[in-house]
């Protein structure tokens, strides 16, 4: 009989996508492009050329049954040694490739990663704001996430609620930085402090904590900011990547978890990633987008563009008198609505035509999100738009 | 903590594997075209140039933000549409796109039908012999998997046996036509009486039954055997496919899901796989691997080899006086062993460079497996070796 968990699940419908839909429709009225679409995290800029050259010249000179032929099950050898060494070299770390397993993106990296180091029924942190996607990602192995509320002056870590809710059914704590929805990187001194409170809890209980580090947004950062490597500062971290937003291929699903070569059986994770995946008939990222991405780990797309939006954004709505945490990275922005319900904000917002996030499903009530992954031009001429709702409204 | 349930499946080694590892080895030592590798179910022919030529046609001329962008939740809708349509033009069926889920592969869809159609407790059963890879796909989403012993006179199903087994926990059963290791195709009077058995049972126990079908050797079926499509006789039916073996890129990850129009929800069923993809961090094959295997649905790589080796060794083998069913398609043949032990008799073969994979893993004590999809001048060397083992030691 169908399954009637998942049968529920369709009842709640995803808020993003709802407003992405939206954008659509109201882009077949009056044109997409007079719908300021604020909505949707996908990256606006090219791929490198290099990606795209080097994917011509496998299909073109590699013998075609090499190059779609089966990845071995934890993932091609030369693409986990070069994957390790790009790392090593940009983050001063000790990884072999033995400590990559490559995955589709970094949902299956988030999804194989809890389910190393929890089992059904231990308890996950993360912290709000934060995606919602990890309510599936989490709940659905069996582990339960827990969310610590966030500290809104600075969208760093709420280190007193923390200390409130980790207890000994915790094994695992999953951070975000750079952040989606805050934009906001976390600091030399937050990881720091972090990872001696991690490391006091673990004597104190006798047990591992695990910090799964999801950064898809390692690469978007904006200048001077402090973005430290988040494995640097504690042993037992896996750190889980995809390569969407860094070089644009978020459809061709390629990321890692990388277990940092000190933590508890480091020599096993990427193994043990490899049952996970037998169980979920998900294997390795296609062969041919890991070859190709191994040729590009050091390179990025021209993400500038998003700085260019965020400062142009973040300038309009402090002057209009927003609260606002600047951005250290990511193309998302997170200012506080100008009335409590956030949701009811948003619905004013639709009726300029412009279509941005309330905060609620990412763990936050009163704030809002706007995803400026878009054209520098349209960001500009959405101001007029951002100042008449403001002025017509609050 | 590591989770201990994954770390103590790393002591179970896959003897398949193992075997490969041999072979490996040893074509180290005395070369490997002298090593007669039978290990290992590799596609060996290439890819069909159009899907080459598609692939470099989409880089050089699609925007790649298009062509590497998030494919939808449900998959890509023209790759779902064009599947749909080739089904119904192939085998007389009436799905639409919303009726197939897009999946990394036959595993991947394996994987999403059960979790569909199950919950955790509920038995599913399959047929010997059977691909050892069932045991986690099926057990690992919680459901139990329960073999049916085999009808080794022509590896049909054993309805006697089937009628023992099955009772009302039964929520699934998971066929695999063309099988993989015997090489043999259900005939439609299997098929029908599968159906109709299914269909009392379903009224008897009154909740219903599905049918996962296993099908990526669909398009590798020997000239005149009758081969139906499983989906025609039984309504509750989920076909589970892969490009893997039809255009040989295995490592591609191309599948899919196609849910009966008639089935229970059939209109649901890809949703509720999107929900379940949610929870694994899988989301969609890659998109230009979507995009690019729409193109050409109806072709498949030149597999005439695999009938051309089976008839070799079925003509070579019988003559030795072995006992065994001739395959309808795959690229495997699965003699009875000359001995009761299979893992001894292949042992011994291995002293002649032979390397064949025994039956025991499969759900069959006393058989062997080939996997003869290797080039066919090799093929024939092999059988002076065939002969000396047989003649040298039974």
């Amino acid at each position: 009989m169908i399954n009637e968990q998942y049968k529920k699940m369709l009842e709640g419908k995803s808020v993003i996508r709802q407003l992405s839909e939206f954008a659509t429709a109201r882009g077949k009225e009056i044109g997409y492009e007079n719908v300021f679409d604020y909505s949707l995290g996908n990256p606006s800029v090219p791929v490198p050329e290099k990606f795209t050259e080097t994917m011509i010249d496998l299909l073109k000179t590699k013998s075609s049954m090499e190059l779609h032929g089966y990845s071995p099950s934890l993932g091609i050898a030369s693409v986990k040694d070069a994957i390790a060494k790009s790392l090593n070299r940009r983050f001063g770390m000790d990884y072999t490739g033995n400590h990559i397993f490559p995955t589709t993106g970094a949902a299956g990296a988030v999804a194989h990663a809890v389910r190393c180091v929890t089992k059904p029924g231990d308890e996950v942190l993360t912290f709000a704001p934060y995606f919602p996607e990890y309510n599936p990602y989490i709940n659905m192995s069996g582990a339960v996430l827990k969310v610590v509320p966030a500290d809104t002056e600075s969208f760093q870590i709420n280190f007193e609620k923390l200390e409130e809710m980790l207890n000994e059914k915790t094994m695992a704590l999953l951070v975000n930085t750079p952040n989606n929805p805050s934009g906001v990187v976390y600091s030399t001194a937050t990881l720091k402090r972090l990872a001696e409170f991690l490391e006091q809890k673990q004597e104190e209980y006798g047990h591992d904590i695990f910090l799964i580090s999801d950064e898809p947004y390692r690469e978007i950062v904006f200048d001077g900011v402090d973005a430290p490597y988040v494995s640097k500062f504690y042993d037992n971290t896996l750190s889980c990547y995809s390569y969407a937003k860094s070089i644009s291929i978020p459809g061709e699903r390629m990321g890692y978890v990388a277990a940092n070569p000190k933590c508890r059986d480091a020599e096993l994770i990427s193994a043990i990633c490899g049952q996970i995946s037998r169980g979920i008939g998900h294997n390795c990222p296609p062969s041919i987008i890991q070859l190709a991405a191994a040729k590009v780990l050091d390179l990025t797309s021209d993400m500038g563009i998003y700085e260019t939006n965020m400062n142009i954004l973040y300038k309009e709505l402090t002057e209009l008198g927003f609260s606002c945490v600047k951005p250290g990275g990511t193309f998302y922005i997170f200012p506080k609505a100008l009335e409590e319900d956030a949701a009811a904000f948003c619905r004013k917002a639709l009726r300029y035509d412009l279509v941005m996030v309330p905060s609620d499903s990412f763990g936050v009530p009163g704030y809002f999100r706007m995803a400026y992954c878009i054209e520098t031009e349209k960001v500009e001429r959405s101001l007029g738009a951002i100042r008449r709702f403001v002025k017509e409204n609050y």
